[in-house]
């Protein structure tokens, strides 16, 4: 992807992308969101560029549809990376009750396909794929994290949409320590695995 | 084991145990400790109990020994119930501090042989294994926590020391669901798993 | 009553039932159907279920059925409970503003009619009477929640309405101890009488 | 009892004496000691008086002997009123941990005496009895309050020590209405029962 | 002034009256009217009495008048008490910006007399004097006091309504001690001022 | 009194001189000191000042002899400001424990020539005259304020000491509006009298 | 400039002339405006003025001419100052978002004619220079906010308003210390700089 | 340098290495110590390091040459970087008192050599300069801060200590933005200079 001066740059996605967007003046979190910014604004100070953290907690393809025209495509966006699905998957691991709308893999797909869609004026789009901190693959949720993320792979290479593989990159770090050392809950990336993704993102960059 | 009316019972171990006891005033804890009290107080309202909550979050068993005397020895339990061990386990996948001092099975061995040493002239004396609420037996964790819990069975029965097999509750439950629907991370038995550790307490105790 | 996986349970009452429910984040309070939720939870885990608190402090049988459509009803309950007439009662003791409308004994009876009437359609429902305690059945409290609560067994029994006798309950409890030892107002049932009643409810349940 | 120009005057007792004194600046509390001393300093502008609140929210007899030197002796009273004991029976209806050392009939008097003993030198010496808002004779709490009570009648009477009989003041109150009225829990007398409180404390004085 | 059983008791005034009501839950405020209805309370317990805290601090007459729909009249007064008018004077001598609508002498009067219009209809129907807590009489500021009262006392004299002289009350509490001892301003009452005007108010009420 | 470069100043008082210092990070308070210091930094850019607030709100001389050496001496002062007195007076007006140790006239005096022996060696030294904000001369407070002024008029005379006569200034206001204005308990003296007690040092200064 | 007994001035501007006024009770925040209030209160008694802040923190050229209506004109000045643009310079600074709507030295001149338009009726009307607490003249801040002021001043002289050189005043500040002795951002004038501002605008009004 | 699995790093510094770590539960701020120490736990996940900030707000190299022992010597570093010297310069702006100890340049040069006399049994030691971040080589603080450099180089150089230029680093960044597009003050790097200083470290490391 290539960055221009005065490009505007946006972050869609869940409490990866969010954390805790709403604790900082600034709305840009302090996650990954933030260490790209910090990152551009310090590495190229010949260029300028507006970035928007656009990430909820707790959202699911579902919600991240419903709120895309306010919040995503509102901003214009000459830039945009989505990363999205953890939460479609996990609830099926953590919520029981017997009213709850459940995401499956088909609609999960589906959501996917609507977010490309969405996103198909955007000079620069990337897909992430969503990740989890468990090195064994025979783990129940990262087994069915991939089948997920398989479905967002398929959509992103009919689209020709970029993709950046997160789970590629925590799997590397796994070489070297288990997921617990990021996070007890395998999920959420902490300051360790913001920097993780933060250089993937630069890196996609050409940052 | 056998209560009689009168009977102090401490229960000693970590977070599991502690279940935020600080932070209330009685210092029971919000956990299967407060569970455990209540239950004989309301049903048993013709006996009185002194119930001790002497978990402490992030204990090892060498920060149990540690406090041994001032803590679980000072109340002179006449019913005393242990449960420790999980955070020797979990260090080696959360903490990676060169100068960490870890906690081997050896020693875990050696230090569960000297908590049974101290509680040797205790009237009711219970050890309980830790567990870990991930149903799959080829987990990196569950299977390191399940070689230290053979030490401590193995203790357990050399001594002719009362055992509750805490793992194997979980995973009755955890046939029903994964053991993310307790706690993110695995460990923590919250509300619902706290009612597990307490239902099984009170078996032990004919309640 | 016969609990099916997928019901959907309500708790309709006062103080008792509410238990500060506001001040937790999901709104089950801190009183026995907190319990009743987690031992559905932790001791059922192959099937699924949600609890919903709909008690409100302070409420009498007025106000309950003034709230019945959006607190109660909305929630499409399989299985509900209700308790409520403590404070019809309690007013008449510790309310002496001219212009208040108290609660008589026939008006409490006739609110109780009113919520067997929108009660019909749910397939297991449950009254518990209201109970006070006090051990002594001449204390005039005592003997007015009585002829408040014989108006509801009363209704029950015409109605062909399922009923928990918590007053026996506790009455059990109290050949122990007095009521005192539970609460010093003898009304709010605190950590043990909570327990009490969550033993009622899930007995009758066959839990 | 007299009071003199420039006089001070010591409240020795318990909660009811206490009433959140730590909560004001001037350590008067918000119950009947400081509408004795408001009372003083506004009818009695032209004499000076120090009052001093000496009640410990929770103190028994065996507390207040504990104290004494240094809280009430320490203050050099002229005028010194003494209201404690409810504690000591209120300990045998909530409180039922087998350690617990509770007070018996005997040692209530024995105590009392030592009171008396310790309050020897003061010009002005009166005994206050407890007292429990239920107007049932036959209530249990009550009986026992009456118990005791008697045993504090007879030392007041032998000693020849000044009387203030706080439960007949109450129970002509309760003629109108219920002790609940005042507070649930029959003990505390919050603002209407310090109002009564107040009131024989200051005829006692003469103001 | 006569009292009935179920009467509503509305003072209504400034800051005097108001002490603080917001501060307190029950909207009594922490000074006379607080004292007030807990004299009534607890010395006429066979009675029963609504009492209303209608004062706002800072309020002129004017201020009164505008708000005295919605605050007194609505509350459908048996008995009322009516103090105001030291903000009205007191503004004269601390406030000094030019735009600032002052009260006069002569609107000070038409405001008394409309407030006596408008309480027309009320059973117990009693003005108080505002009063200024220095006992100089030549103090520049207790002189414009006067003059402000003489026009009140004229206005209860021609309509033939009641009058508590509080000026009276408080410079016979200054025979003993300065106005300063009560309050440095010399016109909040607190506690001893309160207890003066409860005084007052309940004398003429025959409490 | 002259200024040199490098100079420390140091104000002794009692609130008037504190005004809040230990809520402002700089120890300066709120008052005329933080006036003084700007005005001398901002105004004097050539040279440099250490300036400190060493007023104690409530002190009376007696109180300001006993700290003398560790609050004023040990700053080792070239300027010093001492303005002390006022709760010498007030203590007579609004305190009226019987046992408080009240400031005769004649303590008084004494107390100020010890605070002169003590400021013997201070290059520049003046004192300020208390001061009460009442234009009343035959105010009682008044009238007792200028009996002790007049002592300390006299010493300073006596010993050839600098003297700012606030009062003068204060009265030099109240010609244009009433003490009240700049504080209600005409003691304290808020921004504007701060500005006017800055001014009279600053002058004093030749600044 | 002349002032006139009751006159009402007004204060718009930026942070400079905010000063936090929204943290204090009465809205004149912390900086100059309070100092001249202050002065004016204290040193003219015999005269009342009306004195209103209407800085807002932030604001540029463009922004307070958004809000000139409902926050300048509403209040009816008779004297009215005006110090605005170092926001219109500093963001060149210190914003670098490529949306960002940066001021130009031409739009600055354009908006200080509209503020004169508006401010035609005022009797008494006087720009202020914006300023920079630097005093290299190469600086490249300064040289910018120079080229503004050039404008302003341009302004100024063509409509015949008077004019205050703030800059000047803290050049000649700048000759005994650097201007972060003031600010470290060499923008915000603090205590020692609203010393100077106040001084300023105190002489030009002939106090 | 050369890092090894298992090596102490520490950071001794001021507040620009201290980034408020006493408001962070784990001790390393949020400046650049928490970059370095978060790329390499994120980047060498088959290494370990334990990373120490050993950075307090406001220190002088006189203040960190006293604290030396407990804070830097005490945790046997392995790595060490030192970046001291801003506040040196900084106190000759904004610091006036007369009584201050500046810090000249010799003195500045004699800490300087007394921290490699400390130093000199690390492994693997490096100096930072200072910076400031003022683009304009004639402005008076950074000329300052210059001369005080030139001495810390030459000091490096005699040694033979490794030396990073963070004023070069500094001045390639302010080759597009002025130094105030990072902070106000020019000192505190905040996010986008704490990644630059991060990035330097890091290479340094060969990370």
């Amino acid at each position: 992807m290539k960055l221009k001066d005065g490009d505007v740059l946006v972050f869609a996605g869940d409490s990866t992308t969010d954390a805790g967007k709403s604790a900082t003046p600034d709305g840009l979190g302090s996650g990954y969101v933030r260490l790209v910014r910090d990152a551009l604004y310090a590495f190229l100070p010949r260029q300028n560029f507006r970035v928007v953290n656009a990430g909820v907690s707790g959202n699911t393809t579902r919600d991240l549809l419903e709120r895309w025209e306010r919040d995503v495509a509102a901003c214009d966006p000459d830039v945009l990376f989505c990363m999205i699905g953890i939460n479609d998957v996990w609830r099926h691991f953590d919520n029981f009750d017997p009213k709850h709308a459940y995401i499956s893999e088909d609609e999960y797909e589906k959501n996917i396909r609507a977010v490309c869609d969405k996103a198909a004026g955007v000079r620069e789009f990337c897909l992430m794929t969503p990740f989890y901190m468990e090195r064994s693959r025979v783990d129940e949720m990262r087994a069915m994290t991939e089948r997920y993320t398989a479905r967002l792979r398929r959509v992103a290479e009919e689209r020709g949409v970029a993709l950046l593989d997160m789970q590629a990159v925590f799997d590397e770090y796994m070489q070297g320590r288990p997921g617990q050392s990021i996070c007890w809950d395998r999920v959420h990336p902490g300051n360790a695995g913001s920097m993780l993704i933060a250089r993937a993102v630069l890196r996609s960059l050409g940052v």
